[in-house]
């Protein structure tokens, strides 16, 4: 039978550092930390495996485990000189969850087992009789004031279970394990655990220890630290404390935290107008107040970074001047910090590039890629808060998480604004631009939370009145209202009203560098989707090679042009379409002379027209009757070919190459355009790498018809130009049948490219326009594992795309194949192309440096897999 | 190099019966008939190889091949007598088609080489000179008559060809062979082709034979019979014949042709109300007027359908008394002729069981199932013709085969009224209901073409006065203007006006003999698609073994059950819906005991709720009002729950077990009703077996939780009813990605229904409702080579299927899998579901015998197949 409990402390550890899945991040963190010689109050650790056992014993304990756990609580009351129910020198313990990965404040704690138990329910006991008593913070509650509380949270306890608190510490410590096991499974760490794509099945490890006690007077202490700054990856130690307090104090933001290092708390009373005089009363650092807990601390902290190799965010409490270390692990961070350290670490010889590569998620990056205001832009600054999460953004004030989340949903850009948010507003956070909170520090929950979920966050913004019941917001005289426009720099910690412009991003070297690392590792090419000059021109700035993905439609609607699409499509035979053809024909060569010339020296897929035609035609009878006017024909006319042009399910309708096959004349125009633009480009010396893509193939005889006039009109007009240009003519793949011959296609086509939007429509019959009213139950039921749409379905669709790739590379073992559905920017998707061995993908310009990331991942992840690591 | 050209005559022929794809029906026939000692008059075939090798070198006669072909003559001219363009003592010879298939009329004939050439223009030409003598028959043509008539021609031809009508006979017979392999691909014999799904690459084969005339005097005639009756199978020699005629003049229609036999003679005397003075004056049989040559044609049929072992078409002629035989091919007969005759040749011992099965057409029993007219409905008849197809038919009376096929376009049933039809008229014949002729007879082009099409023929009706001009037909002083309703019984010969009821088809014994034989043979079994007790009865009596789907939903429209439908689907809450449902429950539940009553001893699969709910809300304002009224809710919130459920892809929406996913109390109702009506049945001893579908899966979980609902389900009603009944819970494979993780839904899964008609859908990413604007011009220039919604697609659809069973069979070796597309009742499907393992295929009440005869089919022809044959 497998080990089930690992003891740590007093210089020694059962477990270590390998051990994270058996013993969960914070059991590994304190049995290496023992190891260390880092002082650790003694403990153990329940293993994940007997939380599994748990769930599949029906929530019973298995067998045994009692000996186990008594053995090893013998172990910690040795160490710690007190006893476990011993009502003379009593042992206090935590109970504590800790899975294999970081799940912050989603599951229960247990703290100061046998006196009571904090609940959501019993911070409003607490909050209830502050409020009667007029008490700002816990520390004003008087022992009386205290016993009262004990009374009363013993009796919400007993109306609650139905039975009296447990007065056994016994009793108490196995609820506490069986409580820690059950938050498992609480909503929000189901919801967390989703979002994240973590497994349910991993579960949570238990971490009983012995309790220190950073609220016993005025030299006892408790804090949270970063080796490094977490929000600009800065080479320096910041933390938060706060005296004769919990550490749970510091993290849920109830009282403003003071400055670990006297560096940071010159600069927090700065910021915040406070004078060094005030500061050294009210908010001295640590340093300043207990330099030598201070200096072991420092020793301590750089101990562990060096050891683990990666900026740690550590607690720790001063109990009586005596340092503990209650926990280490990887330090949540800022995309922008994540590449700063990184590229720090490299230099300092600490990692090497491939670890540098893998520390940065890829999907982080898009933090840095997102615009910043605008710094000419007018700004009506009426409050400055923490930069806890940088970014910009602007929205609608929402006060509850519920609403911010409804709110969103109807396609509100919201920015959720609360006095402190807890695990109960994740859904709320999710949905917002924004966070704003009026108490809590970098450390607190909102901070923490919104770094991870990379958006901006404004934190512990004191000046801010907040009224939930009149739902609006005070600053001095001026009152936002629920619904009212603010806009908030989680960079400066700035709080505007109204809508502020935004500018684009600008990246640091250290982005430049770690770019740079990636594309010597990633074997896919990155292109980009790039309907216009400028986003070419973006993207290519980002690193795009290309463009894998240029809709020639989206060129269609502009200005003048949709006349002559409309006159086009409500031609009454070929001629009167070839008319109106010709009058679009300048224009689209413009398109591509633009297009091709941003893209210079690069391949240009484009793609022929795709929409149904009744996508160009307006429904509503005014727009009708003006179109009726301009074309100069009846409005019953007008509206007799939008009626026929009607479809029930257009997905599956009139569109792609079936349009080209039906009006080949729109083949020949399009062809026509992108011929005469590059011919005249080349001639000016200008590198161009035209790729025509047929859309929505299916058969072979639709390449073969398409083909055959690409390649007659480029032959026509290469002649008249008397130039010749080098093309390809391919199609792209999306509709399951043409994974399914894939091999009659590649002999035609000389490239593919994976349409992943389409093919997962097609090929789980969910539209995506419909798919509203019931994927998101799906999702969240897990009926499927993963959205579809967002990251593709290996086991369905990634299996036709495998027999796709196989079948056209037997044809022709040079065949091309990319992928330009959107998810060519999704990295685990990212990693599956490159799998299958595709030589490109394609994403929006914006993800183009994710994608490039999260080619290298795939290649480095898949090496390790591949060494059995 | 191959041999390209076979001669036969005087008792030898060069080629043989098995060499029919490269010498064309006709060509082996002759040598056949030759190698028999059948007097025919010689000649040579040139091979289909030579018509592809002609197409191949851009329509130019390969190298040689003028050397070969003058070598025939040569013998031909010494077998028959004459010199080829010798002016003394000419060889004039015919030239025609003959592909592997019969293809009646589609291809062009010459004649009489050297007199003229018989084109559609030609016989205006000729029409012409009639009309302006008065003349109503070709003999009454003078020798004058004629020479002008060549005049005319002559002059027709030069003014079309730009250059004389070629006097030298190598070069009529170059332009003639020329001609014929040139009409191979002529636009009607494409379509006809297409119809048919012959093979373009086949070519026709040219056969020149010595002219043998009929038409030199009353010593002559020519005629064509069937060795026995094309229309019932009766085993009674049949034929019509013309004194002093060529063969076109019996095909053609235009003289009313006489009997071959005495007793056929007399019986159309009596039919046509003709003396028998009169019959024996003007229209005696062959038997009578030549009874040499009768007996020696009785000698021949009898020694032709021996060694043939079918019954066979022949064409013979009479030259002063001497029969020659022109061709011999197995007849085109009626569904009800093919069944008699394939039984009765078995009980004679010609064949045996097995080519009887594959002698049927399972296409062709369609005719038999039709429903004939009710014989107490009132008729009014108002001429009586040929009964030259059978089977009973209404429709609007249209004069013109292109409006005939626009009118059908459009949903009207229509009937084709021609004076007489030609190829050109295909179109409209086969878009029509029927088709009615003024002239022509048995063997018209009308009465042929409509057998093979399975269509009701009524020809020769003299007494109708057709006028095209003004649109209407007289029938003595009654006027039928088009559009006004005939009916035709295609069995008797009756026209009738108005719409006459028709009642169901009844089958006679050697029908049920083929069912029983092919029963025998088939592996596949047949059940039925049926919603209603009713249709479960017919099909049953058709030989279904159960249903292969029986569609919920198609009971929620019925009566009053759509007004709880509607209550459920507007319900605010679970609460409502349930309301709602409990109303459905006991109506659901008649549904099924009616179902599985009439389907006891077999399986009956009924699938779960499919369509999106808003196909059962009204969508138009006054039905809204009334259902608002109805359910005591205001018209707003009815529109808005209208509004709620449109979807842009309802195809691919909210629907199938979606559905039972989001409202699961839809699934348990269903499942209630199902088990309540099973245990109860099977509680007065009826032998029920329920299978539940779960339609739309594409996701394992989704199985998992439907099933657990039907379970639980099933669990609770048979407790609660104290039996247990067998049943089994499975899925429609409808999805693509179903197919592709079958594996998956297999391990869940007791059963697989592929769902083809959307499999099709989505494989292709073809919407069925919309696919009408681009599919027919997919399939006529065949992008794809057949209608998928009608034959499976094996390539794409099909290669979906395959890996769906081999991964379904995988995980569950018993899985039953069947198929309840609307392919379940097409033939080719049928072959393809056969040769993929499939358990069953399921397919309309009156597709059951086509689908029992096509699986006994599937086994033979690929026994065959195997066998190297």
């Amino acid at each position: 039978m497998a080990k089930r409990v690992y003891s740590f402390g007093g210089g020694i550890a059962e477990g270590n550092a390998d051990m994270k899945n058996l013993l969960g991040g914070k059991g590994v963190g304190l049995a290496e930390m023992s190891n260390l010689g880092v002082p650790v109050p003694a403990g153990f650790t329940i293993t994940t495996e007997v939380c599994t056992e748990y769930y599949n014993n029906v929530r019973e304990f298995p067998a045994g485990l009692d000996k186990d756990v008594e053995a090893a609580m013998k172990k910690v009351e040795k160490i710690m000189g007190h006893g476990f129910g011993d009502v003379d020198n009593p042992l206090l313990v935590s109970v504590r969850s800790g899975a294999r990965v970081s799940m912050p404040g989603m599951m229960d704690t247990v703290l100061n087992l046998g006196l009571n138990d904090e609940t959501i329910k019993g911070d409003e006991v607490m909050d209830k009789v502050k409020h009667e008593k007029g008490y700002t913070s816990d520390v004003d509650l008087t022992v009386d004031d205290l016993k009262d509380l004990v009374k009363r949270f013993k009796a919400l306890i007993k109306a609650k279970l139905k039975r009296p608190f447990p007065d056994n510490p016994q009793e108490q410590l196995w609820e506490a394990i069986g409580a820690v096991f059950g938050s498992w499974n609480n909503e929000r760490a189901i919801l967390y655990r989703k979002m994240n794509g973590f497994d349910d099945d991993w579960g949570t490890a238990v971490t009983v220890q012995s309790m220190v006690f950073g609220n016993m007077g005025n030299t006892c202490a408790t804090g949270v630290a970063f080796t490094r700054d977490p929000s600009t990856g800065e080479k320096a130690f910041y933390g938060e404390y706060l005296v004769n307090a919990q550490g749970e104090d510091v993290v849920a933001g109830i009282r403003t935290p003071q400055q670990v290092t006297l560096v940071s708390s010159r600069n927090w009373a700065k910021e915040n107008g406070v004078s060094e005089k005030e500061r050294k009363e009210k908010f001295p650092s640590l340093q300043e107040c207990m330099p030598k807990a201070y200096d072991e601390l420092v020793k301590v902290y750089t101990k562990l970074e060096k050891h683990y190799k990666d900026m740690q965010d550590i607690e720790f409490t001063i109990e009586n001047e005596k340092l503990w270390m209650l926990q280490t692990r990887s330090g949540k961070r800022t995309a922008a910090a994540a590449v700063k350290i990184a590229v720090d670490m490299v230099n300092e010889k600490l990692i090497d590039k491939k670890t540098a590569l893998i520390r940065i998620d890829p999907a982080s990056l898009d933090q840095l890629l997102h615009p910043t205001f605008d710094p000419k832009a007018k700004k009506d600054v009426i409050a400055k808060g923490l930069p806890a999460s940088p970014g910009a953004s602007y929205g609608k004030v929402v006060f509850n998480a519920d609403e911010a989340h409804e709110w969103a949903e109807k396609g509100e850009k919201v920015i959720l604004v609360r006095i402190e948010t807890s695990p109960e507003d994740l859904k709320g956070m999710n949905a917002a631009q924004g966070i704003l909170t009026q108490r809590g520090g970098m450390t607190s929950h909102a901070a923490v939370v919104a770094r991870g979920m990379g958006k901006c966050c404004v934190c512990g913004c004191g000046v801010l009145g907040i009224n939930y019941s009149t739902r609006t917001m005070t600053v001095g005289s001026r009152v936002i209202k629920e619904g009212d426009f603010i806009s908030l720099d989680g960079s400066t910690g700035e709080v505007m009203v109204g809508k502020v412009d935004t500018v684009e991003a600008k990246l640091s070297g250290n982005f430049e560098t770690i770019m740079k690392w990636a594309d010597e590792y990633k074997k896919l090419s990155v292109r980009t989707n790039a309907d216009s000059p400028h986003d070419a021109a973006v993207a290519r700035k980002f690193g795009a090679k290309g463009i894998g993905l240029c809709r020639t439609e989206h060129m269609f609607f502009e200005g003048d042009r949709i006349k002559a699409v409309r006159e086009m499509i409500l031609a009454e035979d070929l001629e009167g379409r070839k008319k109106a053809l010709k009058k679009l024909l300048p224009m689209q060569k413009k398109d591509f002379t633009g297009i091709l010339s941003a893209m210079a020296g690069y391949g240009v897929t484009i793609r022929l027209l795709d929409p149904p035609l009744h996508e160009f035609v307006p429904h509503d009878e005014e727009s009708q009757k003006i179109m009726a006017k301009e074309m100069g024909i009846s409005l019953e006319k007008v509206k007799a070919r939008v009626e026929s042009l009607h479809e029930f399910n257009p997905m599956l309708g009139h569109r792609g190459c079936r349009l080209g096959i039906t009006y080949p004349e729109i083949t020949e125009m399009q062809a026509q355009a992108i011929f005469e633009a590059a011919c005249e480009l080349k001639k000016k010396g200008v590198d161009v790498k035209p790729e025509v893509m047929v859309p929505l193939v299916g058969t072979f005889r639709e390449i073969v018809i398409q083909k055959k006039i690409i390649v007659d009109t480029a032959e026509k007009v290469m002649a008249q130009k008397k130039i010749r240009v080098d093309y390809q003519v391919g199609t792209m793949i999306e509709v399951p049948r043409a994974c399914l011959t894939a091999d009659n296609i590649a002999a035609e086509a000389e490239f593919f490219s994976f349409g992943t939007n389409d093919l997962t429509q097609m090929t789980f019959g969910f539209s995506r326009d419909d798919a509203g009213s019931f994927l998101p139950e799906y999702v969240d039921r897990k009926i499927i594992s993963v959205d579809p749409f967002k990251t593709i379905d290996r086991t369905g669709v990634g299996e036709l795309m495998k027999q796709a790739v196989a079948k056209g590379r037997k044809v022709n073992k040079f065949l091309k194949i990319g992928i330009c559905g959107e998810h060519g920017g999704d990295p685990n998707s990212i990693e599956f192309c490159h799998l299958l061995g595709l030589d490109y993908v394609s994403c929006s310009p914006y993800r183009v440096p994710i994608a490039r990331l999260a080619a290298a991942h795939a290649v480095i992840l898949n090496e390790e897999k591949k060494n059995g690591k």
